[in-house]
Parts: C-alpha cells; structure tokens; sequence
C-alpha cells in the first residue's frame, strides 16, 4: 500500500490510512536520524528541489537534511516574493523544474493553491511546505508523529490550539489531520483571529485560554506574526501575551502531563513563557526531529515508494 | 580526442570538430537524465566551484545539478556586483578558489573578458557562464543541441535571432556557433538594438520581423533586458511587443515546423505570446535539459576527460 | 590520544600537544587535497551544519568543502545580525541544531562567547569559526600550520603581527597560539588600535612598523576593517597604509625568507602594497589550502576520532 496521489498537497484530503502510513514510516525513518552513521542510500540518484518563495531556514533545512540522509541530491531555489505575483510565471517556474529532472519538488509560496498548481503540470511528486494561509501538511504530520510518540494514540484526544487561528496554516493543516484521526480539537484566540465556519470543521471554538485549556492533553502554542497583524485590530502585544499566552498558570488547567506544542522559532515572553518553553511539558525539541523524520518518510514514499 | 583548451571561454574560437564532440557527448549525458537512477560515479572527488557576480538561479542551478549527477562536489559563492569593481580583485578571488583545490570554476560575471582573466591564473578548467554583452558559450551549445536533436542537422538550416542583439552574449555566442556550424544566420531587432559590423560575423541584418522570419527553421527570442534599456531609445514596451513580439501571424511567415526557442525565463505578452511559448513548435523546455546535459558534458570532457 | 574537549571554542585554553595533534593531522589531510580524487569516506553519514550569524564566503566555503572532501553532509544556515540581539535565541537555534541530529556545528557569532554558549547546550561538536573580536582559532590553527611547513618549526621564531589588534579576533588567536608554541610575538599598528595588557599575553608591543620587522622571521599582516573604525580615530587611510602598510622598502628589515602572510581577503595598496602581497615571500595562497587541511583535520578529530 503507498499514498494515493502523487503529491502531498494538504491534509485536508489525506485519508487516516495515508496518515498512518506516513507516521508508521516516520517512526523508522527515525531510528536512521538516531544513528551514528545518518545515512541510507533509498534515494541515491533521485532529485529533490526547494523551492522556496517565503523565507524559512527551518523547513528548508530540514528538508534539506532529509533528502541527504536519504541520499538524494538536492537544490535550493529562493526567490524574492516580489518576482511571484502572477500565478503564470510559477507555471513557467514548475515546467524548467520539470526539465531539471526533478523528482520531488517541495514548494514555499505565499498564494494558496500554489503547490496545486504546480502538481498539475509536472510529473513530479510536489511536497506543500506551506501555501500562504491555506496548509502546511507536514507540519501537522509531524504534531501528530509527535503527540502520537508521546500518548501513544490520537483518539480522544483533547488537543487545544492557541493563537491566530485565521491567519494559521498550521492550525488549518492541525485541524484536519487531527480530526481525521479522531482527536478533538479546540480552537481559542481574539475574536479578531477566529476564522467564521470553525464549526464546520468540526472543532470547539473558546474566547478565554482558560476554558480553552481546561483538561486538554496536548496545547499547540501558534506563533503570532507580529507582521500579519494588522494594526489596531488587537490592543498590544502585552495584553496579547497577557489574555493568550500560555504560562505555568494557565499550563495547570490543562491535564497533568499535557503536551506543550509549537511549531517554532518561539516568541518567548509572548505567546509562550519562558518557563514553560523549557519545562518538562514541553516536547518543541522532539517536533523538530520528528519534523525531519516526517520529510524522510514523505520523501521515501512519494519518491522511492513505487520502485521499493 | 579533446577539447583542445583546459577551459571553455567561448564559442567564437571553438572548432566544429570541438562543437560536435560536446554535442555527442551531451547526447550520452542526456541518457542519465532520463533514468530513474540520474547519477553516474563520473567525477566523483572533483570539484566544481560556481562563482557568480551576477545572479542567475537557472544557469547556476544548471551547472550544480550537472555537478551533482555526475558525483562531482559543488559548492556556490556568489558575490554581490558592487564588491568587484576592479579586475584585481577578481585576481585574487582567482587565487583562493584555486587553493581550495577546484577543478572546475564555472563563472558568470558582468565583465567582458573575466573568464580569460581566471583562466590565465588558475590550473582548473574555467567555463564561461556568462561575461558581461560578450559570450555565452553554455547556451549557445544547448541552443545547437537542441536544433540537431530536432533537426537532424545543422548545416543549410536558416535560423532567425530576435531582439536586443546588441546587449546579448547570447546572440553574439549563437551567431558564432550556428554560422561555424554551417547554418545561415539572420538578426532582427529595433536598429538601436543592432551593433554595427554584423555583417562581418556573416550574418544577415533585418529590420522588419516579417521578413526575417520568412522561411526561417529556426526562430531564437531574446528575452529583453527591461533594466538594460535606456529611456528613450524605444517607444514602449507595447511597441516592441507589436513590431518584435513573436504571435501567431509571424509564426505563420516561418517554414512549417519551424521551431521556436527562447533562453528563458520569457517576458510573456513581450518578446512572445502566450500561444507561442506554449504552443507545439516551441521547444524551450526542451532547452533546459538539453542545458543540463550540455553542461554535464563539459564537466566531464574538462574534468574528467583526461584521466577516462 | 585525542583532543581534550568534544569543541574547539578557542586557542586560548588548546595544550601544545592538542595543536600539535592537529597540525599532524592537517598534513596527511592536505596529501588528500593535492590528489586527482579528493575524497575519502571517513565522515559518511555525519552531518556538518555552517551556522554564520556574519557573512563569510572564505570560512564558510573552506568549512564547506572539507566536509564535503570527507563525505559528510553539510547544511548552511546564515541568519541577518539583526535577528540575534539576544542570546535567548541563540539558545532557541541551538536546540533545534542539536534536534535536526547535527555532529558538528561549525559557528560565526558577531558575539564574544557564543560558541560557548551553544556548546553548553548541545551534544554536538562545536567549532569557533570566529566570535566577535574574541578569537578565530582556525585562523591561528591555519597560520602555525603555514609558519611550521615553511620553516620547520615554531620554537623561537619571531612573529610580527601588524594592524588593528584591539579588534582582530585573529591576532587574538595568533598570539595564544604562537606564544604557546614557544614563539615569540611581537604586535605592531596605531595606539587606538591595541587594547590595554597586551603585555600580559607575552607579546612584544612596537608603534613603529619599522622596529616590528627587525629581524622578523614572519610578517602576518591584518585586514583593516575601515567599517569597524571609529571615525576620527585616525588620519586616513592613506596615512594608514604609509605608517602600517607593508611594502618592499619595510620587508627589507625583516629576515630574508621572511614570510609575509594575511588572513584575506587583502585590501591592496592599503595594509599591504601590490609588489608584495603577489612577492615570492607572500604564502597567502598557501594559507588558503592549508586552511582547508586543518578544518579536515579539526572535522575528523571532532566528529569521527572517537569511533577511528
């Protein structure tokens, strides 16, 4: 059995069999990243392309890091998002790709719908790295890699997700894949942040973290973008950290041994406290390795899974 | 046999005989990429190092990718135009890549000429990546390629460039390739575009596209350098599109089959229409791997060719 | 025997039986460089990650490469100055380093410390590529690898150290690295330019260029960082490059054979006149290679010694 398609465009789609498959894959891949020698040759001679139109040294180099322990060879293509604005010039973008030989093709774009875009025109497998405010697939993969690591199964869950919701597509990529697999999903922000039709999503919406937190195994801290907010719509930054963000206070709502997420680089002192970054419920460390071993796993199965 | 030269600085004094051995050897490499497993042991320990002060992620992606499928080590530097101003400093750049071990310097730069000037410093094989309005020899090869691959040959056959002529290393390192390879060449462009002495490359001088089409096999767009125009040497954009913009109805003008071939990226709506670029007879894609394969056999005549 | 620390943070703490262990080393890495195959498999499956917090094409791509020549994976990150006023989040990209399953982390801080910093917070192995004004110990690594291959060895030579002290991370390192190799070190530039103490380090202090070279048997001239100066501090460049440059007339004093050496990349005509950076004295190529063996050898003591 592999993934249905060709791509990984989003979760929204992504079935819970493909997740497991993936999670399931993920949890070898990462006994390889546990290894003095890092290294396996399953994609030697296969080409991975980056191509990333928003900045982002973290995603990059992990996906960077993935295809070379897999034994990939692999580019990075950065392009100013001012050389982007139409969709026609992506198109042109993708073909040269295309004929480079690509085999994987992981795209950053600020437009939503980017990556589906680019799928339809190459034979490539395209990997999202997060498409404007739409979805960042593997981010959610490796939130549930790592909540399932921890709690042993996703089901029933209580997962809460603090911060700007509408802005988030770590939230949205969050939402669908946990739900998927049965978890249940609160939402908390400013009204300002909350996005109209949560509830078709299937998640619970809350205006006070505190409710929010109540009896939650895990809390997925989203970092706020300080340039996204538009000005006026929120009294500061203070009273932001102050209403939602998460300290030891709040942190003791949640069930004993919650889960402190994050998808990273912290804001410390604003949506998260330092305390609490860096306490023992915190597992924004393991996200980063499971995050390398997520990519390992969609690499393999999106590259090398047929001819395995 | 060889190439007669340690580097590839330009096409204007390269032989036929030259011409043609990188072509069948672009057509082996051409085979790897095409394969699931694109990477050979080739040049594995050698090195390729890509210098370049102007940026261009299509060329220099080119080159690394060539470098990585032939298991060749690459590294890129590249520097900002401001920081050299003077050959010496180039002098000295020259040096250090040299210390470092390269075994092949692959080198854009704004300046006619800095190719040689590496050449005569360094034991490594230099290849002209671009060099200020002077050559282009890389595309030029892939443009032949391409030609012969679709052609069968390039004798006889009647190739139309188009455009900024004056400004282009691509149409200069065209004109010297097509013609020594007995093809007939004609240019085209606004007379502010046109050097002075083309007739001394041996090549035919048109001011009006229609009838510098008429009959071609071969039609070569440049792409224009908005930022390389100066104010009020040309109406608009919107004029040179009308009067230099390759449509349908020119194409019409051209033998049937004709092919249609650009250095990319395309000014679409500009020096070529939507249908054009994406119609059948356009082969720019085509292009790119025929870059790739071109380049991955210079690499290989240059860096490895002695020793196999 | 190996060396004492999993890190290299500095020269100021390295025993003479460290750097001599990875001189020795240096030299069976620099036989690899001279190869026509310059790779061996020592470091396969270690990763090797370039964190530079200032721009350094030279370090970075000498780092780069002698991961590459003992076939371990390499990443680079660069970040802009600004983002890293704290050294909270230096802290927060240490982790995530340690977290993507780096074996190396090779660092570039604008700040004194950093290394040390990042070291405490990571199992990996980390090398001091320059901290502020601090110390560059692969600088003073490279140069006593050059002074000991010239001239036999480092026991009593005089080293004349010449330019702005005060801010030289190399002259720092220099001159701990000299002085506990048994040689003695003399520093030479404007009174503005050395800190207070230096008599404490053991060095020999002279204001004139011309007492500094008497008898010298190496010349290591700085790089003026004309950004780094504090305006008013001193007449002009021009009266710089007359009092402290070095010329033909002022390398007659030193010892004949005499090396002349610079950390590069050299303003000519300013620290260092034209005649002699390119004179048969200069070994500053010379220093480039061998900066590449040391880096090799400080990879293989640090992240595959332990399993050799």
């Amino acid at each position: 059995m592999g993934l249905k398609n060709k791509d990984l465009l989003g979760i929204e789609h992504f079935s819970p069999e493909e997740i497991l498959l993936v999670l399931d894959t993920a949890a070898s891949m990462k006994e390889i990243i546990g290894r003095q020698i890092k290294k396996v040759p399953t994609l030697r001679g296969k080409t991975v392309v980056n191509v990333f139109y928003e900045p982002s040294t973290r995603t990059r180099t992990s996906f960077e890091l993935a295809a070379k322990y897999l034994s990939a060879d692999s580019i990075n293509i950065s392009a100013s998002g001012s050389s982007v604005v139409k969709g026609e010039s992506l198109r042109d973008t993708s073909a040269t790709i295309a004929a480079l030989g690509a085999d994987v093709v992981v795209l950053r774009h600020p437009m939503a719908g980017a990556p589906v875009l680019v799928a339809g025109q190459v034979k490539a497998a395209v990997i999202n790295a997060g498409d404007g405010a739409h979805e960042h697939p593997t981010q959610a993969l490796l939130d549930m890699y790592t909540v399932r690591d921890k709690k042993g199964a996703l089901e029933g869950l209580k997962i809460a997700i603090v911060g700007d919701i509408l802005h988030s597509r770590v939230a949205r990529s969050d939402i669908w894949g946990f739900t998927r697999m049965g978890a249940r999903v609160r939402v908390c922000g400013p009204s300002t942040m909350l996005p109209p039709g949560l509830e078709n999503m299937g998640v619970e919406v809350f205006h006070r973290m505190e409710e929010a937190l109540s009896g939650a195994d895990v809390i997925i801290m989203l970092r706020i973008q300080l340039e996204r907010q538009q000005q006026g719509l929120f009294p500061s930054v203070r009273e932001y950290a102050r209403l939602f963000g998460l300290n030891s206070e709040k942190l003791a709502l949640a069930k004993p041994g919650a889960l402190v997420m994050h998808p990273g680089p912290i804001n410390r002192g604003v949506e998260i406290a330092t305390e609490v970054a860096y306490g023992v419920q915190a597992v924004i460390n393991e996200q980063v390795t499971n995050g390398l071993a997520v990519r390992m796993a969609l690499l393999y199965l999106l590259a090398g899974g047929v001819a395995q």
